[in-house]
């Protein structure tokens, strides 16, 4: 993509923010502060896929146009967005650089939901007449629906964790630390081109499995064990999010059961990822289908989530979410089972909402998988 | 370490940072909002070293007292604490926790560095009589000095990475590329019991070395190459962050020279780190020494940062600097040479201060390695 291309892409992304903010906003100011405390949507509305910026702000106003101001140490990188630079190397260059990109406007908005509070306050005191508006809601709205560069990137992201997760199937044996298992995972991604993972990985063995916030811990599998395995890579900034759980071993009767039925509520809801379609209907045939079962009430958590530049991107699918699906849009899909002491099974995938239905970017094998 | 004992860690936390606190602040909040706009001051009031705590948080008194409000799908890690807990499954449950814990506070204490602005607006509903104060410096200092515990877990998050960067030196050669020595880095770290990498591993070749914030590309390594390599481990939430510069094949006499200007550059800022001196003395003695030689100016950051719970957990050591170092503190040392086009090297090492002058945790070969 050709910088002007990109020039087209940011303007276009910064008319879309713009388009659901309706109190006046005359500029919008995404700044990050220093890691972890960065705002995705920096990123998103400079349209760059790479570096880290902290301290740094893109500045974008309702016509489309956007500028940035950057540190000098990330000059290079910041000229891939195309857009006009303002760089400092000093603290005093920094300050005047936003009192001058601020001077005149009077309601800016700032994504609440990603700015430290202290960047706020820093803020206010270089325009200290201007109002701040909350246009994290606009900004999360404009996000849901993909462009094609992004839907790409999470392809790539979701075909890298497929397959690395293929590469890593022969490593699942008793005895191996679930600590073990999920630096292999982690490697294999970093091999197959991701710049890391997406998130911490987890792999819950035996009764791990049935805690859904577990990591990975110094745990040894142990025949008989289901391990649920979740884990995403991260592409250009991009997010994957997959789950697979297997069995060490034959599995008996009782998880091939749960196994089955939340493979079943996995597609009775995939069915449902349509456009128009409510996201709490879509939860509803994945909840109401386990809860149909001797399993009633053990899905503990809501079936899925939106997917970009962050694991958890905005908009969830869960029993009450108001959100619709639209094309273009990219959700997880992910019901689970929990049996405290026993062990639990989530199945999860990343789904694409297209005008003719769901499609899968995930590519894992879905059947119940002994190793 | 007991339940007990962990109480009495916490309170000695709580009453330290409340030491440097004073205007009249009767209670601080640290606030998590979601991943990754976690308050690391949240695990340390709360003296936990794992979970993530999403939507958690801690409450702090002046006599060293702590509560802490958390989901129940985190209930078990928090016991770890030891503290009175408020669990929450809903977010009307959650919010009644937090309405009762604010309750009758008129000032309240936050860390404005590391809390997002719609946190801080949600306790202002919570609370709308109260005033909220920056603390965020008070918790800044207060961690700048580590106890035994914290020390131990840089300690061995520093001989995870240094060892690690043992483990891959063979791996380093001429046609592989820089990602795929960062995947192999990380992968040893976590194999030797880290939890994952500190921050985005750094393998910068050739004219990349020259770049102190470029992460890791498709590059292919060459002959001759500078590779400056910039990593480090996390263990229980504690960081270590290391470099090594090595050569590709036989250095020449410019490479030499550069290295040993910085390695001096670092041994004579290293004797400074002991009790009382002042960081940017300890700054300039490195800077002094490498603007003296035909690298005038080639040293383009600061000597070195406080590390703990963050990468850059706090204080810095550079030319503006106005701390004073102090036993138990542990920064980093990392001179640097940086000739654009040409290439750059760094080394970086982790140092405690004690009574007897600095103590180095980190253990990789310091020698110019020819691979």
């Amino acid at each position: 993509m050709s910088e002007y291309d990109r020039g087209e892409l940011v303007a276009s992304r910064v008319k879309r923010i713009f388009s659901r903010i309706d109190d006046g906003v005359d500029l919008f100011v995404f700044a990050n502060s220093t890691e972890p405390h960065i705002d995705l949507s920096f990123m998103y509305a400079a349209g760059l896929t790479d570096g880290l910026f902290e301290g740094c702000a893109v500045f974008g106003y309702p016509d489309g146009h956007a500028e940035l101001a950057t540190s000098a140490l990330e000059e290079e990188t910041a000229k891939r967005s195309g857009l006009p630079l303002h760089v400092f190397s000093k603290k005093a260059e920094r300050e005047d650089a936003y009192r001058r990109l601020l001077k005149g406007h009077r309601i800016i908005g700032l994504n609440f939901a990603e700015i430290t509070h202290r960047a706020v306050e820093e803020l206010r005191s270089f325009a200290p007449k201007a109002r701040f508006a909350d246009v994290s809601n606009a900004v999360m709205k404009a996000r849901l629906v993909k462009e094609p560069e992004e839907v790409e990137h999470i392809r790539n992201a979701a075909r890298i964790a497929s397959r690395s997760f293929e590469d890593i199937l022969p490593a699942i044996k008793p005895g191996r630390r679930e600590s073990d298992v999920a630096a292999d995972l982690v490697y294999a991604m970093q091999r197959r081109g991701a710049s890391g993972a997406s998130f911490r990985t987890i792999v819950g063995s035996g009764p791990n499995s049935a805690e859904p916030h577990y990591t990975a811990g110094p745990r040894k599998i142990r025949k008989g064990d289901f391990i649920v395995i979740d884990f995403g890579a991260l592409y250009h900034h991009y997010c994957s999010d997959v789950t697979r759980t297997v069995v060490v071993g034959k599995a008996t009767q009782k998880q091939r059961d749960i196994y089955d039925t939340v493979r079943r509520a996995q597609a009775s809801s995939m069915r449902k990822m349509r456009p128009g379609a409510r996201a709490k209907a879509v939860d509803a045939a994945a909840r109401s289908l386990i809860d149909a079962t001797e399993y009633n009430g053990r899905f503990i958590h809501g079936l899925g989530h939106s997917i970009g530049l962050a694991v958890h991107d905005g908009g969830g699918i869960g029993p009450t979410s108001d959100i619709v699906l639209r094309r273009d849009m990219v959700f997880t899909n992910e019901p689970g089972i929990y049996l405290p002491g026993f062990g639990g099974v989530r199945i999860e995938d990343d789904v694409l909402i297209t005008a003719n239905g769901p499609r899968l970017l995930s590519t894992a094998p879905r059947d119940l998988i002994e190793v």
